[in-house]
């Protein structure tokens, strides 16, 4: 690979904010990459929307990311992850990394021998068979406990705190289950998940691992941009631009909080303009 | 008005499910009439997106129910009546009922002399100043007490009981302050508080008058029709045609406990086919 090819972007979408969540992650193993974030606020959520759906939302986001010439697209959302993974792959010519197959990678390295590992995410998500049946391929002897989760990403887009007693009582109710059969590992299978990391592992106690998928893909495009020289080799910081379907001025308001630093300027691209 | 314009359909839109709770209404009050239901399901909510949005979103389902050349539209959306009404208005040739100034009119004759008014809506509609501009215009002396109240229409979709304690809870803290303001009427400015009625009236107490602003415009509707010689004299039933931008089959499913009748078929209808 040249190093023309090393300085092309990163594309990164995601039904919303939360995918800023992984863009953090990104800026942080890669500080060098130049990254390009589309989120489809005008559509969000994916979470409960059907598989065909999902897919042409995914498919109209990365088509749109494709005119920024990327080197590889990030699939943020764990819905269209879920679901849509295989159709990005047949439509682009472009090595595409979602979060499933590197949030149940981490899983697994982490899970203690024998135990059960539990998996949080959107109905979507869960009701795809995605993250099943990965861990089915990767580790056929694992049990996997599954919930979905419908009210956690409104409740993060709404901006309660994690020790908010609605918060407390509607986590309490969704990880009931899994609280009892005390898994080694819980993947947190949405990006609006992680800002309820501190609770969620207060719920569950010190000897459930929480595995941020987002965080693990990140270190998965690391791996495979440095594994196949495609990695900006610096030293310059990159640069982020957002594009948003919807409300720009709340995106920059509201990013912060998933981003963890001041968010750049935000465009914004109708949804017209996301044709296949 | 020709008997050929009364045996036209009366078009109604919404986000999603929820304007199927302003279809019920229609169909009690006006049973002969032919109705065409567009629900957004593919694009919902619109409660938390821009007024920007939401006007184009609008546009697009009026102008696929002109399809059916209606006599008349019905925007059963709160937050598409306070931000798209005027706009819609403009593009098109038909007369268009929203639920917002039936829903006010409703709670000025419910209310009791001299006392604050309360509405209750997604974040969208409050943020618009669409009921509060109305309550100005109607009746200017009248304190309106508001409060936005994002996880409700979530809670609803999710198919929670009103006796849940988390619907309690949620509840309990969005109307805090209208509890002790005790106004007299308070508008459920969503179409979908109504199926959570029993319990906001419980936390409101017996003097709070709930006004259904869904139900308001099917009596709005009606009135209209007969006073423009534009009501289907029948004596036959309706028909309820159901179209859905996602997922026909869920539509179908949950569409029961909003029509508090079995569904007719549902057809989908892409968002790509939705275009102005």
């Amino acid at each position: 690979m040249d190093a023309n090819h090393a300085n092309r972007c990163i594309g990164v979408f995601d039904s919303g904010l939360g995918g800023l969540t992984v863009v953090r992650r990104l800026m942080e193993e890669m500080p060098s990459e130049d990254i390009a974030y589309l989120g489809d606020c005008a559509r969000v959520p994916y979470g409960t929307k059907s598989a065909a759906t999902v897919r042409r939302f995914a498919a109209e986001d990365a088509a749109f990311l494709m005119r920024f010439n990327p080197k590889l697209l990030v699939v943020a959302c764990n819905t269209a992850s879920a679901y849509a993974l295989d159709d990005l792959a047949e439509r682009f010519d472009v090595p595409i990394i979602g979060v499933v197959v590197p949030g149940v990678r981490e899983a697994i390295a982490a899970a203690v021998d024998g135990g059960p590992v539990g998996v949080i995410a959107t109905e979507g998500t869960i009701a795809s068979g995605a993250y099943q049946r990965r861990f089915r391929a990767d580790c056929p002897d694992r049990e996997v406990l599954t919930a979905s989760c419908p009210l956690l990403a409104p409740i993060v887009e709404e901006g309660r705190d994690q020790d908010d007693p609605i918060v407390l009582r509607v986590l309490g109710e969704y990880l009931h289950d899994l609280q009892r059969a005390r898994p080694s590992v819980l993947v947190l299978g949405c990006t609006h998940y992680p800002l309820l990391s501190q609770a969620i592992g207060k719920l569950m106690g010190p000897d459930v691992r929480l595995i941020d998928s987002g965080q693990a893909a990140a270190l998965a495009v690391r791996g495979y941009l440095l594994d196949n020289g495609m990695a900006n080799p610096g030293p310059g910081a990159g640069t982020l631009r957002c594009y948003a379907t919807d409300n720009p001025e709340r995106f920059a308001a509201v990013a912060q909080r998933f981003l963890g630093r001041p968010t750049p300027n935000v465009t914004w691209v109708g949804t017209d303009e996301l044709r296949l």
